[in-house]
């Protein structure tokens, strides 16, 4: 039985350590807030007391941390993990961090003679409860490979995407694109509202044409409701959006709409409800338009 | 046999006339290019010379046509449909056109004992062959009742969402979402060519996951093939996020994602590019990107 | 001495009626409210109950009105400017609305016999009461020269840019910059505040260089001291941004940064901030920023 | 007779040695592209073959330079400012680069017992020949004291805005508000143009109102023109925008018009226009709405 160090037991990464268990493996978590690892333990895995204890003789260290510097910290710092995970571990980090450091990790990594896949992921507190993420993997074919037992028990679409990197690369497009159609269907809300029309048929028919999208049927309800609990906070994703841009601007693409949308991502936090779910973009926008 | 007048024999006019035929209706068509209506005779209905011709004696008359100025003058016009369908009939209007304009009509042709509902349609060219069009339908429950029958022959989904001009609001809404839907796919896509990615691979995972959406599965791998032949053109979708702007303006609510796009669409008209499929948004971001 | 009616005697036109009567023009005002003719017939004008009353045998009328309906009401309507004014007359109007509007009125104007000169001014209420407006006036060359010695009498810079309608283009092109301009410095002052900095030593430095503008000059201090008193109100430049984008969409020209600010003034329109002066743009971008 | 060691003489550096020259400063300077130091040569300085010579015993060290990089390699490298300048000497950088950067070099000066000032101007290619530029000066009292004479000899508007970084966090806000002016009047002229209206007519009108600016001044003509012959660089622009946007990011300052302007720059940039002066926004303005 494969055993698996789990660092970071958050919103997603305490659903995912659980259907690691439910898959078979052998799983040790750590979480800085030690009550995060309340729910592992109940369905049949163990908790740790710190990283180098999760990571220590495991087969694989899984990742899943809110940024790039919280990465960086527990896989290169003193106590971390590649100094505890043994030679010829597998690392896999499914976080959502800057592609750069996702290929410096890699090569640091590879120089301690471990293989490492980025892996983030999409789909949300329903998807990581579910099993069902979409997982984008980055790193050599070798690594993937390695990598794929693991991602198959918590991802249901699971996807080598290119070398080291490349699959933070991938999710910056999906955060990019996600932003925005949040906030086109939260634009479209406010608009249905403000015409006094059913919106909950409203968005029934719009989900069964070509406006139709994963947003709008997972969020969509939430949104009519303005029931923010995250889900994915928009504190996350406003660090997502900055992670985007910067990759944008680096090879010279433009992208109108994603600039715009992480402007009003960037204002939900900036007004302290970096706590929300991110779908707390209809409360931006009905506000801008004075209804609330 | 319910006999249906149906005036608009286009791109999604055409395959509707046809799937109405397949239905059982008795149809026929009219269209100012006369050629246009070939594949409805093809598929047994029958060509008209003119909008009387197709509409007198008829149950139904079914409009499908670019702009509201084109609904007005069919409807309203001197030899135009309300002074030519016999007292009772039933008005359906498939076109996109302004909401109040979709009120202005209902109200004239009640004036002359005629019902109508406004049936905006979602789905494409593909949804319209198919018959799986997503309708979103404004009138008296009486008269969405009595148009039933012919919508459920052209779409998937149909639901009646209000009343007159309840259809085309909520089609605005539909307009602004898909469009900015489109034009963050194009920014995406140019994101990850601009990467180097596989895009392929990459829509692959983008699509199993929270950006998933009904454009990205259909207008995704033309978008990647830069393959613009319409589908939906560019000046239709500039001409409807018009509409759009204008219902978000007098309801006074702040839609800044549906203006940015709305001047990237009339970027695309104003170069020529009108006769495209809208999904050319990509071209659009490719050459600001400097890439095309 | 030249007698001139002058119709509309708020913020802008007040004032502007008090020059007239320094300039050694006899003047007669009319404003629905009439307590606002007050000013002006402490100056030496006098105040008339109706337009008929205003109109009647003078040489020139002087419209300033809020928008295009209102002039349209007041030149056209039944107790209107053209039922009452002499043959010959001239027809001069200050307020800004749509260009198609102004060549109507011009065309209808020239039917009666009158000629008719649209322009519109800038430089807010400092320029009306210091009588140093910018005036873009559209008419024919005739026309002009008529109304020059009225204008020069309000205005500094007083110039013929083409023919009907012309002044309203220009104007709306003005109204674009200004919007945008505001929201700029709106944009910039935020930041300095957020980083701390002594913004009155700041702009300062700002108008020396090449931020520099007349924007900056008059609106940069009430933006600091937060002091919304109008001026301009926000209502009416919302009101002219919708002018300015039909007339671009019209033209098929792309103004992304001015459909953007455009956004942004509907928003401060749609809180219910219509009334304060539009520099008021500041306070969203705080709010947005969570700094109010 | 203070000597100066100037390091960095392009198109806004050159003319600035030359005055420093003429104001009876004794001015070593030096340039990676040699015959870039013979303009100074004519009017009386000297030119040094490295940054050593320049900056051996000289009272004060002056750069200008392209970009964060380029300024803390030639301050901080092995051959560079620190290692030669004499103890006491004062630094004053008038590039413009990060607030963080200025920051970080003003504090390695301290510890080398150099005082720091960055001092940004403002004012284009015409400030710095005519010696009228705005600078907005970082640091100390006493280092700002130190460094009025040279400012003085080469600035209209001198101004202490803060301690170090202060400079540049100003120069940042400039910059913003100067890229959006450029594209506001960038849209303007072509919505002027697209309307048939005499440009030069209506820009005299604008200029007068409260639409006027020193960018409308200064770049209104060369935009009418399409004369795009720096002045002041696309690239450089598009540099100093990323440092803006990073710096509103950090402060939690929403800045709509901003990100959306810097992505119209990106645009210019990435298209291969960055050597063209950065009023060349008009010449994209106008392709994308098709008229070139």
């Amino acid at each position: 039985m494969t055993r698996v160090g789990f660092i970071g037991l958050g919103i997603m990464g305490g659903p995912m350590a659980v259907n690691l268990v439910r898959a078979g493996f052998e799983v040790t978590g750590h979480n800085r807030t030690p009550s995060k690892a309340d729910r592992l333990v109940r369905a049949g895995g163990r908790a740790a007391g710190s990283v180098a204890e999760a990571v220590t003789g495991t087969d694989v260290v899984l990742t899943m941390l809110p940024d790039s510097p919280d990465v960086r910290g527990v896989v290169l710092g003193e106590d971390g993990v590649l100094a505890h995970a043994r030679e010829g571990a597998l690392l896999v980090d499914c976080s959502t961090i800057r592609p750069d450091v996702a290929r410096e990790l890699a090569e640091a990594a590879a120089e301690r003679g471990l293989a490492m896949v980025d892996a983030p992921v999409s789909g949300g507190e329903q998807g990581a409860v579910e099993g069902t993420l979409s997982i984008m993997a980055g790193g050599t074919a070798e690594a993937f490979d390695a990598a794929r037992p693991v991602l198959d028990a918590v991802g249901a679409t699971v996807i080598h995407v290119g070398p080291a990197g490349a699959g933070q690369t991938v999710k910056a497009a999906n955060q990019l694109i996600l932003a925005g159609t949040l906030e086109l269907i939260a634009e479209a809300l406010v608009f249905l509202e403000a015409h006094g029309l059913d919106t909950e048929t409203a968005f029934r028919v719009l989900a069964g044409g070509m406006a139709g999208s994963t947003a709008l049927d997972r969020k969509g309800p939430a949104m009519r409701a303005r029931e923010f609990t995250p889900g994915f906070r928009v504190a996350l994703h406003h660090k997502d959006l900055g992670i985007a841009l910067t990759a944008a601007r680096e090879a010279g693409v433009v992208i109108p709409l994603g600039a715009a949308v992480a402007q009003l991502m960037a204002a939900l936090d900036a007004q302290g409800h970096g706590g929300l779910d991110h779908s707390a973009l209809v409360q931006l926008v009905a506000r801008l338009s004075g209804r609330e």
